[in-house]
């Protein structure tokens, strides 16, 4: 494959000219799902997959497919490249949107190279990843893996009190097809890291071997609240103290393993919360996430631990919520190995990586061996204006994705 | 002094009544200063001050003063009794009001008793201690013992607007008299304790020989705002984690400490403060408190030296903003003995102890020798309507306030 490379103009271009679509008077990206800004920028991805000569086709959860067949490989089964084009308030211009934009210009490249895939390949665009406005996110992806029905879904009211089924009809995107309706051969999602790791080690490529599994909770320690001044240290129930002990306890304990488990508590609310009061109530979230099941099982079951042994030690009362709870995925080491062999093939450094946020690939590996390539993201910002990836750092992604989609589809 | 005591029935139904005045729609108690609320209270206060034969007079701060004083001791420095009769919001009916209520009580027995006092007795009742409405706390004091001019007190602008000085007009408490006219023997302040302690340790009587030092900071610890799954543990900068690890080190240090010093982390607020993201900024604020200015100083200088560090090791920055400073009171060592001995003379347990609470007390202090005596405050309680002593501790601690004015107006 060596010899095939992308259109980087034509890649970088669209790349510009969606992120353009579906801003607000602030100038704000807003192309949240099926919204008339999100419209916008389907609309415009619609316009490109025709003009590249691919079947267009929409299914019931409004995933959108740009199909190249030909009378040859017609009916077996297609590679699939894909991600979604809906973004958060206030977005940058590159989550989703690349994976989308590269997997079909990969396709172009190929064809206008005379490439002859052995089986047809797609690029897919998947409904509400963000879940910004309807919960859950990657829904679209979900729905066409079979972990969600296509009518409950379509029923789901959002934030604004919109029914996301009317809202697909409204802006043209309710399809026919049913969702799965095109079984994946394999799934590539190319992607910004979203983190800082392959910035931090100048890697040009993650080969992602698995995506973490998430465990949310919310922890709710209840105290006492006495006066600061008048309540020796001995008699104190001091839920703010107790809360911060945890936080303490789980970054010492993620950051002293040598294993890739992060834990995060990034909010927290005291009560009363008045400065010379001691908090009678602390109330905060645990983000612990590991890509090996079996340490993350570990990893909450220490804390639940820490939390019985701490409840007695503090005198405080703990009580802890469930709020969401996702397994490790691992993607398929044949993909994982392939997207190795391109870098290599295109002189790029590569490494190995986890993913740690959620991708519309954790949905697609449950029905088809699946995979995902990163590129660095600077600074590790994402779900920001800020978010950025250097122009070459893309074209290098996308050349890999069309390597990847290229040896997929020999066979 | 032993054979004298106080008339136990006057004295509680007084509280009672007293705290049936100034209550709202809701029945919350709430005779916040210089309101009409606040003067119903201070109505029936110089009524009973009147039908004692007490001659009322009344400052241009509004303080209240009854002076029991006949030819022979006319002339002479009063032993003043005080405390204060306005409340917080939703207030309890004790605090401030039992010492003024027993100094008027201790007055009218002696006086019924037939004691000769060889000075004055002066029971007086100070405006604005909560300063609820009108900032500083403790204000009437303040402008007694010449530590804020009174024009500069009386224009002060409320949290609704109001100016001091046009309510106490309003009210009828814009008195004639200088703020300062009597300048005490010695000032003597009986208290609920607001604290666990008396309750904790079955003892009847609080001889109070020093009140806290308070140190109040805010501080602001500023991190990077990273993915929480995507950022790797070793990569971040939290700044919640960092304000927890301030908050253990604060508990464990006074904790472990054999000293009284207390220390209170009461608010707390992270930023963007969302479960998925590592916290960018903490804010959160730090009540530091010793009875020992060169301790309390030392508390503060290690904490500085603490988060010096810190910043370093976190990866963040810090910063810290001085919000109150006040350094601690050492009451007169020959007034908390005579409490001391008038404890043992009525056989109560006594305890030496500290006030982590401010009172008008610390005030009057920097004019005359002054000290405090506390009785216990079930679970610690205070400004909240649960706030609780009972009866006989009540009656307790307005004979020992009977004995030690009796004692010093003796000679």
């Amino acid at each position: 494959m060596s010899n095939l490379t992308i259109n980087a103009d034509r890649l970088l271009g669209r790349i510009e000219e969606l992120g353009r679509l579906g801003r607000d008077s602030e100038g704000r990206l807003m192309r949240v799902a099926a919204t008339d800004m999100d419209r916008l920028g389907r609309d415009r991805l619609a316009g490109w997959l025709g003009e590249a000569g691919l079947e267009v086709a929409v299914d019931r959860i409004g995933n959108i497919f740009g199909i190249w067949a030909d009378g040859e490989n017609k009916g077996r089964e297609p590679v699939m490249l894909g991600s979604h084009v809906d973004t958060v308030i206030d977005a940058g211009i590159y989550d989703g949107c690349y994976g989308v934009l590269a997997g079909l210009e990969a396709i172009e490249s190929l064809k206008e190279a005379g490439f002859v895939p052995a089986r047809p390949i797609v690029v897919a665009a998947f409904t509400n990843e963000e879940g910004v406005r309807y919960a859950p996110d990657m829904m679209g992806s979900l729905v066409y893996a079979g972990g969600l029905g296509v009518e409950d879904a379509l029923a789901t009211t959002g934030t604004d009190g919109s029914v996301l089924g009317q809202e697909l009809e409204r802006i043209g995107y309710a399809g026919r097809q049913r969702p799965g309706f095109l079984k994946p051969h394999a799934y590539v999602e190319l992607h910004v890291e979203q983190g800082p790791v392959l910035e931090r080690e100048g890697i040009a490529i993650g080969a992602v071997e698995n995506l973490q599994g998430i465990s949310w909770q919310r922890i709710v320690i209840d105290g006492v609240a006495n006066h600061a001044g008048t309540t020796p240290m001995a008699m104190r129930s001091d839920a703010g103290v107790a809360a911060a002990r945890v936080i303490a306890f789980l970054a010492d304990r993620a950051g002293a393993s040598p294993t890739p488990t992060v834990a995060t508590v990034g909010t927290i609310a005291f009560e009363p919360n008045a400065i010379n009061v001691i908090p009678s109530r602390a109330t905060f979230t645990v983000d612990l996430r590991d890509p090996d099941e079996v340490r993350l099982k570990a990893e909450e079951a220490l804390l639940t631990a820490y939390l019985d042994q701490l409840a007695e030690s503090a005198h405080v009362a703990i009580r802890t919520e469930r709020l969401a709870r996702f397994e490790p995925v691992t993607f398929d080491s044949r993909i994982v190995s392939l997207i190795e062999d391109c870098a290599t093939a295109n002189g790029l450094s590569c490494r190995r990586m986890t993913s740690g946020a959620g991708h519309d690939a954790q949905m697609i590996a449950h029905i088809a061996p699946s995979a995902m390539i990163f590129v660095p993201s600077r600074g590790g910002i994402s779900h920001n204006p800020a978010e950025f990836t250097a122009a070459g750092e893309l074209v290098a992604g996308a050349n890999i994705l069309l390597g990847v989609a290229a040896g997929l589809a020999s066979d």
